[in-house]
């Protein structure tokens, strides 16, 4: 069960075509990246850079496998975030039940690596989806694969591929509960119950568990979050009372999960629940491996403080992922321009944290910036950073700029290598992504 | 001059662990890509895949390189809207002079597939970056290489770093005008000219031309836009005289370079202009080469209007670049949840533009949408499609939808392999991009 073979990713020969590599340097397979002693402070690398900070890194598996072991659920953590078999294998290592994914390419992938539990919260649909679904357990006898259904028509897409291409057993679905004015899933408990009762009548399908995802609700107001997302999990566990009742479930337990990385703790203390057969409960937050500095961060002081006890004292989750760049003008009074633009850091949700700040030849060590330090805006390679006028010690052209982000999913697609750096940012490593 | 040699990236081997690449078929060279017979609309492919439609692309080429002869100037395509040599190589062989970058690392790739003139329209600074650009001279005697300089403290660091690692023939650079208010550049004629004579008493770096960069200033509306580049190309040329007076450009001929995608009509009829030495005029308009179907559409009009004659009734740049996905759910009226989020398709201008609709099994060819279906949002791996409650022929799950997207730069990079297609959507060939 998820015995990892990373050798083929570590094996990849890396040269300076990908960005972030050292541009001069002799291309290098990916394993031996971390023993060339490079340094980013001291210059080896080009910029912008984006580095994942080992120590945080590690801090924030530990800080989810007590906060799983402390609530006794279970965690397939959502690999969309990194899509780094590297940091798969440090999830399951570090406890994971298996991995989430959002797509077949991401499951081959899981597959390839030898990921065995893999849940996609995501809609199976397409021919050749299905058909590689059915190629993959076929492969691989141990693999233990769901995916979400929420319509008659996705089924009945399904059943048509697989009745000309039979899988060597079932296809395990999880029914996906879904939100009135929200994304996918069966909006009604009774269309979601007649959906059970049909893939309980499936040659192909069988019915493993069910699934909603509370992420696109959260508002950031603990409260209203605490209710939103308790309605939504009495929900999902009715129809698990309704579809027990009618034995629908088909496997020997029963898998019911939901949690993104912004209200798990809820998640994990409402959806827990005995039936007739044993209940898997199994939480998918993906971004608090790395966390960030800003949507993820704040939405955790409510986790902590919802949570209580040791998680409202203990150090929380490590924001890990930085892109630095550098000062490549300041033109004008209060504003640097830094090389570094969408191509290199999220955007989606804010802009870039200024952090950090390195001058090459003086800082022996990187300071944190000032308060009102902001990044004002972003284009395809340039961020604006801007500071107060009083600001006595402005940045100056030269000076590197470690910047955190908000939402980790969209900075890791930009980056098909990223750097694992210790604490005074020498590289230890190298993380292959899948985008 | 130019000599490209694509071999390397032809023969790399893809395979299904990048994204777009059938599931189930085995590793290809690139090279062997085209030869497959494979097609979207067939389901060969997985779901969401970006496609560059060839016959947009090869008319868009032929239109710029027409409307370059007819206006007289030359041009430097901005690579860093597609980082993909193959594209760059069309450029060339359609008459480009050379290739214009934004970073040490794209200067690299341009340089590895035999690009010998570049310009990289942002400033060179870094060690590292400096001694990377001394390594290519060094290495290439045939390469011409332009960069920008718009500080003292830039040229500076540039002629540290040379003092250490003599240049084998001083470096060219480019004086950038700024803007108030803008982004990079020396923001006043004094200044700028001030840095040439800087420049002319370098050891180690020459000034080769001018730089300027219009397009952050381009508002839409055409009279403002023509009056505001108008004002710009004016101060460049002021510039470029008084350069030109006190003999400080170091070249048998001047480079003069602006030009964006959205206004470089303006800048071919307002930038050239006679000096005492030959005047190469340059556009380094990126995104015409496949155009898009927002942004720089509703630009283009402008383009059309202003230039007149042919220009106005000559079919214009086309869309070449679509993001294909699959209805994955139709949850609630009128709406429609699609298998392509923020990893797939650009979001930064606009959300992506529904144009296209096919549905498998019962359309021979695929259907433009009607009026009013907007893509409402999306998220990581999801996008909304909503329509009229009234639409007689809604989408069903299955359906394929076709979306054109607004502004290429930032779906390009979120993809490692490009299929480029006929019109019957049977993959021709494959683009590798290098971000």
């Amino acid at each position: 069960m998820n015995a990892i073979d990373l050798s083929p990713i570590l094996d990849e020969v890396i040269d300076a075509t990908t960005k972030g590599y050292p541009l001069s340097a002799a291309p290098l397979p990916l394993s031996a990246i971390g023993a060339q002693g490079w340094s980013l402070l001291e210059g080896d690398l080009p910029l912008p850079l984006a580095v994942i900070r080992n120590s945080a890194l590690t801090h924030n598996h530990a800080w989810m496998r007590d906060f799983a072991a402390a609530t006794g659920v279970l965690l397939a953590p959502h690999g969309k975030t990194t899509m780094a078999p590297q940091i798969f294998a440090q999830q399951l290592a570090a406890g994971a039940w298996g991995m989430t994914v959002a797509n077949v390419q991401q499951v081959t992938i899981c597959a390839s690596v030898g990921v065995r539990r893999v849940l996609m919260a995501n809609q199976l649909l397409g021919a050749l989806e299905v058909r590689t679904v059915i190629g993959l357990l076929r492969r691989h006898p141990d693999l233990e694969f769901h995916f979400l259904v929420d319509s008659p028509a996705q089924l009945a897409a399904i059943e048509a591929t697989a009745a000309t291409d039979p899988p060597p057993r079932k296809l395990d679905a999880l029914i996906e509960l879904g939100v009135p004015g929200g994304r996918t899933g069966v909006r009604t408990h009774a269309a979601a119950l007649a959906l059970a009762r049909a893939i309980g009548a499936s040659r192909s399908v069988a019915l493993s568990g069910l699934e909603c995802y509370e992420g696109l609700q959260i508002s950031g107001d603990s409260a209203q979050d605490a209710a939103t997302v308790t309605a939504l999990m009495q929900r999902l566990k009715d129809l698990a009372i309704a579809c027990d009742r009618e034995g629908l479930f088909a496997r020997p337990d029963v898998i019911l999960t939901a949690g993104g990385s912004a209200a798990f703790d809820i998640v994990a203390r409402e959806l827990p629940m005995r039936l007739s057969r044993p209940v898997l409960t199994i939480l998918r937050s993906g971004c608090y491996v790395t966390h960030d500095s800003g949507n993820y961060e704040r939405l955790l002081q409510g986790v902590k403080a919802r949570s209580g006890g040791e998680w409202q004292t203990r150090p929380g989750l490590q924001p890990a992922l930085e892109v630095w760049s550098r000062v490549q003008s300041c033109p004008e009074p209060a504003l640097a321009i830094l090389t570094m633009g969408k191509r290199d850091a999220s955007y989606d949700i804010e802009m870039p944290i200024a952090v950090k700040r390195f001058r090459p030849g003086s800082d022996a060590a990187p300071r944190p910036v000032a308060a009102g330090w902001t990044i004002s805006g972003m284009n395809d390679q340039h961020a604006y950073l801007r500071w107060s006028h009083d600001e006595a010690d402005p940045p100056q052209v030269g000076d590197l700029i470690g910047c955190g982000i908000s939402h980790p999913c969209t900075t890791f697609d930009k980056w098909r290598v990223l750097f694992t750096v210790d604490d005074a940012y020498r590289v230890t490593g190298a993380i292959r992504t899948f985008f």
